[in-house]
């Protein structure tokens, strides 16, 4: 139930991976906390809570509206971040250092492990009786967040993975062979689903979507490629780095052999390892009819899916709204939560926000829902549909006749 | 010497790897053939000799003006590409089908290999005594091409590089750690020097370049990654595919265990291998000041780097009028010749063409020159003052004090 707000500092963090548009949900909290008689000082967290405690902060009240505003289009994470996950006693620290900077108002930036980040200092807030209202902000490339449509940072990623398809099924088209790209998004398939927005015309690139909702087979895998390059001479492959065996083993992360994260999130990104394994099945194992080995390429499309500097105009406004919204809501005290995205209307495309309790968004993981996919390796209309409002237009591209 | 030309068909073929402007060259040709008594069709080769001598034509003056002008602003060769060398029995199947065809206008759009495929069909031409005009019309994002000041292909391949510079280390800034891009360019370094365009302060990276024309030592790269990420933190480092050890030995094709095509060039793209390599030797050899092992990512840009849909307008601009000043020497009956761009000033920055021996193009590399370079990791101020007129505007990146 909301309380009369205490009147004190705010303080906004973000976590997590960056995205091309986090720093406009950076921008939406200082703007709605602007002018507010209850806010006496709003801070910028270095690297999360890790700066919290360690009393790091950027004085975001002194930043000049102009810079901020270049700031919200800059890509990447312009406090920092960080993924260390708070135990117990890092907990306490975090209420500590809340209480000797009188911060009253807790703004956290990220995706499911930040929602839980925030949904532990909310209640050991309450439980204290400490009282501050603290704010989940959604982000993430991977669209995996429950109770949302999707998530700030996802429409620009899938901008980039559509566009990179499209040129990438144009060079593969100019020399051609069997290509394979290998796409974010851990264990949710969105990201790599985009690349089928990809597609003009019935021949065009991506033939083959492979998303770690469908168990990931090698011998059918090969299947499928020889059958499409067999028809078309040429076979253009969206491939999660998230895919999964059948009995549910990460197949990337086997072969790049990283670290965890503290988080318990094992690498997948920043290695090549899953692409070039797969190019060498194919390569083993995939015949041209003249017997003579095809032409084998995997490109990994890596960090530049996350940070490129041509966001969707939608994810770039959404993405400034649902940090505005968390921003309002604490100042009128509304209770703890998560801030959600809610599809009204998709012709024309409409949302709306919505406040979620902090347990229903925190540390839980969304998937594709079945409707989204289309067999092993496709994804439906429905899905199509529901990604388009949210990429912006993409680049026309002509090819000759014939 | 200039002879009359006979009246005839010209044919216009693209070969090698794509670029995103190597279809305005395609363009601009078609343009300056536009109208020409002398020229009766304009044929395009699909797949380059291979559709050539296969009787495999695209009607080019069929193609309506606004389709063309599409055609020309979409990436990657329209007509397909092709990497077949010409063998002796080749080269008479393509005289052959000139003459078959009455072709007298012979166009070939592409690197170094195609310069020595345009000269092996203009000496057989001449030699047999079969009046046809063959121009070479430069293209390559490795910008290794011998009388040219750069080649166009190269000015869209190095924006795409700066700017993935320039996000990603907005990224490694954000989650700090080790970073490693993999840049094409073969055995020439310009593309990956390119990413030094990406720097805006001091601390901004790449931090450390690694190009072919200087050889690369393992150990003295590890003490150049452990001396960057010591003082700063973080670590952007931009590495050539084609790297080099003292005795010349290409780093990453000794790791990719690719093919070699028919010019005897051995796959450099389209595998992460060496990136995921150097990273593994990073990752056990770097220390941090904790002990801590080192957070380390490697991407490898692959093909995207030579076709992505955002090309540099004076790229663009530049591939157009090369394509249009080949078709108008053609027809004007200047000796064969390759088409080579001049700079004649940088501020403000100018060029003109001229056309040049097909043999000083032919099978000729160019690599950096020293001037260029500073020191075994980094690129000189020349070096940014030659790049920095023909990428166009980077997009402004903002940082928060401290």
């Amino acid at each position: 139930m909301p309380t009369t707000p205490s009147r004190g500092a705010a303080a906004i963090g973000q976590s997590g991976g960056p995205t091309a548009v986090i720093n406009q949900s950076l921008a939406g909290v200082v703007e709605g906390l602007r002018g507010q008689d209850a806010v006496t000082r709003v801070l910028g967290m270095r690297r999360g809570v890790s700066g919290l405690t360690q009393g790091q902060f950027v004085d975001l009240g002194a930043v000049p509206p102009d810079t901020l505003e270049r700031l919200a289009r800059t890509p990447s994470s312009a406090l920092q971040s960080t993924r260390d996950k708070p135990t117990p006693e890092s907990c306490q620290q975090i209420l500590k250092a809340c209480r000797d900077n009188d911060i009253r108002f807790f703004f956290y930036i990220g995706g499911n492990d930040s929602a839980d980040t925030c949904r532990i200092v909310s209640e050991l807030a309450r439980d204290s009786g400490y009282g501050m209202r603290c704010f989940h902000v959604p982000k993430t490339v991977d669209n995996d967040l429950m109770q949302n449509d999707h998530t700030p940072g996802y429409p620009s990623a899938a901008r980039f993975v559509a566009t990179a398809f499209m040129s990438d099924a144009l060079d593969n088209y100019s020399l051609p062979g069997i290509k394979i790209n290998i796409v974010m998004g851990r264990h949710a398939g969105f990201l790599t689903a985009a690349s089928a927005l990809a597609r003009r015309r019935d021949d065009d690139g991506p033939h083959l979507v492979y998303v770690p909702e469908v168990a990931f087979d090698v011998d059918r895998f090969i299947a499928d490629v020889q059958e499409v390059f067999g028809r078309l001479g040429r076979c253009q492959v969206a491939v999660s780095e998230g895919i999964r065996d059948a009995s549910g083993h990460e197949i990337g992360a086997g072969l790049i052999g990283g670290e965890k994260d503290p988080h318990g999130n094992v690498q997948l990104s920043g290695s090549g390892a899953l692409g070039d394994q797969l190019a060498n099945l194919v390569k083993a194992r995939v015949k041209t009819s003249s017997g003579k080995a095809p032409r084998v390429r995997a490109d990994t499309f890596g960090y530049l899916q996350r940070c490129w500097p041509d966001p969707s105009p939608v994810d770039a406004r959404e993405a400034r709204e649902v940090g505005r919204v968390a921003a309002q809501a604490a100042v009128r005290a509304e209770a703890d939560a998560s801030v959600a995205i809610v599809r009204t209307g998709n012709a024309p495309y409409a949302i709306e926000t919505r406040l979620v309790p902090l347990r229903e968004v925190a540390a839980k993981t969304r998937t594709m829902p079945p409707e989204f996919l289309d067999g092993h390796r496709n994804v439906s209309r429905a899905f199509l549909d529901y990604l388009r409002p949210l990429v912006g237009d993409l680049p026309a591209m002509e090819r000759l006749p014939g």
